[in-house]
């Protein structure tokens, strides 16, 4: 029995042709600027995000880790929401390998206020870290997978700048922001100096990010990209997987977005609580009563066939992705639903 | 005319006696441990916090630095509060210069609460930066002055061990705390494994901080005092007054407290927003009506004989100290309250 | 016409058998460990370097400074060649990033002496950054491509382990090592704690490197890889090519010793001042007149056919490799012994 | 008995004048900028060296530090002495703290070559950490106190200028050197971009160090000061005994070079290998057999009133400075030549 993965839409798999295009990909050696697939997919990222230039990194961890030091010195503060990817799940590297001070602020709705950006915006004094950065995230992860609106992100964005902030976008699932607005993804990058996007999420290439920004600041982050170790040989055979991705499956994400509106109602009918968003993506969040066990819930769906985890006690995330279809997200549906029941 | 200066006890100059003590101190090369009175001083510090050894540092921010370096690693995590001075006033220096990553939690209360710290005790996991420590300051300076008391601090970090997690203490401002509570500095020092004192707030002593923890600790702590170059030589000058202000100024920080509550009734009296503290000691904060003009209504408190600063827009600090007498206090304390009135 | 590329081995594209491998290969989420031909090739890299575990990074670059993450703390100093890569070709990382200051020895031999190492090893003191590792390289790159013996090998590393240093070996290029000295590499890596092996240098593989050491080792070295960024998702697809590399192409490298020696032979005997090497791999270094016009003369040659670089006024070098026929190398070296004589 | 201290001028303890003039020392919270004292030894600092302005540090380490952080970002190169005090003795802290990669050179004779400085000046490339900085170290510790001409020191300066390079001058006995050439110290600082000097060695003040340059620079290291903690308050007193100390302490630096001179013909004389130095200043550099026992040798000393240390096995060194006077040098002369022969 096939498992229907929904813990996340890193785990899909190159598809044939996908797999075709990379057999068949041109390559040359990266370091030396040789590899023309790598190059064709930089011209795509960039076109697309509307910048001058885009660099190819191995993930989106490395791709806001090496934006952050482009931008920020040690000591310099950032700003950015307590939920947000960055400061959550990529490991302090922002702090570790950066300096950077982490400058908190609350995301719970998908984007900070611009109040709320401003406290961080001190005047300059020796004893403050001062804030030079916001990062952005859209659509934000851990706030449940919520797409913030064109509006809203460009009067945010317009704000930090006013108050001299530079911009970076976390951008790993832009192309979901964009297909839940019915937008380009450049009416979001265009109000920030750099964006990160991902291959290997909903977009299905194996593996992959870009950074996309200027083509100054392309050319210092080639510097840090190297110093992490993120300078590929012959990375072109990955770089077609990704150049794939980006001219066949962005139309597509607004399938996965269905199919989730169609869970949550499917959960929702079903008396689970689940977590409704002004703008809903490829993501569910559902929580379940104090009563239920976690891991005999968890390990019976899978033992009916439907994969996925918890992100903190009593609270599930289910990702809908290229590799699960519609009946598949039915079926994986009233199986959540019952053990729900079962376990609670 | 002498200006009444509340903005800080950090303003406090030495006194007569004090003076006389650093001229006669008996002093060596403290990077060869040859300046007796410096040695003096770490054990009167040590044995007043209940701990083994101790480090004479140059300031707060030295201590509290060192005391992070000792405890973390690059990419650790360290749990404190979003208004702690750690966090707030110490120039990024944890992330700049240990690579270590804030974990904010609330502490309006002056101490974040157990359950806010859990959350940040994660399982391991790649993703995440591993929380190691957590930090506390008691009294808490940016959240008011307010002195937590014994049975709270010992809850907190009691919870704390459990998690697994080491504590540091903030303690610039202990013998406050403890003079609020009325009872010794080990009421609190005992629960944490390393805490920071200040010689130059509340004490009187015009230069110097140490490092209190356990023999082992403070070994190590030697050799990061060494690399952001605390290292001194002579500095039995210096540790003279600290060592005078530790034996003479303790027991007299319970005036300043009283001179705080004087100055806040006062002020109170006459209709100004005045802070309440749970535990008040030795700082008042009050608000202005939006109306105020700041600078005017500062440089004419100034003027007048009477100087302090904002912490933010519209909010105040006064700060008692062993330089203000109780006259000071109530004339300095008319002299605002006629000028919020005028300015507003 | 097609250019014969002499300037590096990391050059080298795949061809149509690893193309394949790569399309056919069984893939997964390899942040949730479940990529099958990432986990395949760990065990054939642990295998072959007599370790008991591996990890797959993207580069020799982020293998290197994974492992020198891994061993030291900020502020620990590791000993290691002027010359060595890690220290001239690595972009400071070891230093930006982990805070590790490089103790430079004389490696003009290919490795330092055990004496020059035993001089950083300084006794504890707070002045002094502590000695904690050795980085070997093996064949060295930058020193001529120069294989270093099993037996000296094994003499240094010994004396550095009786001084108490853990080793790191930079082995980009161990299997040309062990190929000149007709051994398995195990042969030098049982004799470290940690070595970094290159996929995508003589071995023909399009991307990646691994680490291989200890399983406790690479426990740790998976949240460093995590941390700058180096985390892959369907990594089997590049995994493939690997593997396939380390199954099939180590053999062959014997070849590319053979004709470097042939380069080196007919470029010495039409005069030029070729670098003896005392036990000669795949790279060969020659100097130039001071005459000499570089530019023209590199141009020239590539017009010519040959492509390479120098890596110093007046010094270059020339790599054989998989993509590079013994009659290909014949015709390479008659071009750039014509060129030389004509543009000295 | 009283010892006659000759292991380091950085023991000198403060005479009855100096302890009086700190005694009556104005003061205020250097903080807020309100110290007298400290403005007026900054002043002095930077008038003496013919710069902007000055900051007041705790440390030559400090000083150093402060400056390399000023001068560099992560994964910056700094050119320096493989003997230089800041890669040598300062626990690196440039490494470990600004993440800066140490780019050795030779400075046996007391300063590099401009030839070998040029070795790394190295093309842009992204493999590369960019050669930022060039420290030098007058007079030369390591190097047996030597002090650079200067003539050769500013023919250094200037080429490494024209390489684009900056220059920090590692000038804790600056005023050594400047009274060996018998010139104003600003011949040796007027070619530099920052220097810093120690005010508690040859010139005898308890603690302290400055750092001169200009006004920018100086705005930028008192961030970076108050990032590493070394921010003080009353630092008035302190600074009292160093402004003591620069303007009644300079001019008779000549007296300990004329003592370290008799010094070095008394051992001489007596058949001791005395290290000779082309310009020799406070320090007296000699050799032993390697029959010597040194700890015997050592504690033999110290029981007929004489402290000295190793440098390295075999390798000692004396130190003249205000404290030992030429009655104290010449009977500690005789006792060291009698104790090298009984212990040989």
């Amino acid at each position: 029995m096939a498992v229907i993965d929904l813990k996340s839409d890193t785990v899909t798999k190159p598809g044939e042709e996908m797999r075709k295009a990379m057999y068949e990909a041109e390559v040359g050696d990266d370091v030396y600027g040789e590899d023309p697939t790598v190059i064709a997919l930089e011209k795509k990222a960039a076109a697309l995000t509307g910048k001058e230039a885009a660099l190819f990194v191995v993930s989106g961890t490395m791709g806001n880790l090496v934006s952050l030091l482009t931008h920020c010195s040690p000591g310099d503060g950032a700003i950015l929401g307590q939920k947000s990817h960055i400061y959550y799940y990529e490991a302090g590297g922002m702090s570790a390998l950066g300096g950077i001070l982490p400058l908190t602020v609350d995301d719970s709705q998908g984007i900070p206020s611009v109040e709320d950006i401003s406290h961080w915006c001190r005047p300059a004094n020796v004893h403050f870290a001062p804030a030079r950065l916001l990062c952005l995230e859209n659509t934000h992860n851990k706030g449940g997978g919520i797409a913030v609106s064109p509006s809203t992100f460009r009067e945010v964005a317009e704000g930090a700048r006013e108050m001299g902030l530079a911009i970076h976008l976390d951008g790993a699932r832009i192309f979901n922001a964009a297909a839940a607005w019915n937008v380009g993804a450049d009416e979001f990058t265009t109000h920030v100096d750099s964006v990160q996007i991902c291959l290997s999420k909903g977009l299905g290439a194996p593996v992959g990010s870009l950074i996309c920004a200027s083509s100054t600041f392309i050319e210092e982050a080639r510097y840090w990209r190297k110093k992490v170790g993120g300078g590929m040989r012959q990375a072109g055979i990955i770089a077609a997987g990704g150049l794939y991705s980006l001219e066949n499956n962005i139309e597509r994400l607004a399938e996965d977005h269905c199919n989730a509106a169609l869970m949550a109602g499917i959960l929702a009918e079903a008396g689970i609580e689940v977590e409704e968003s002004p703008q809903s993506t490829n993501m569910v969040f559902f929580k379940t009563p104090s009563s239920l066990d976690e891991e005999m819930f968890l390990s019976s769906c899978f033992s009916k066939g439907v994969q996925f985890s918890s992100v903190e006690p009593g609270r599930f995330r289910l990702v809908t992705h290229i590799d699960v279809s519609r009946e598949q997200v039915i079926q994986a549906s009233h199986i959540i639903a019952k053990e729900v029941q079962c376990w609670s």
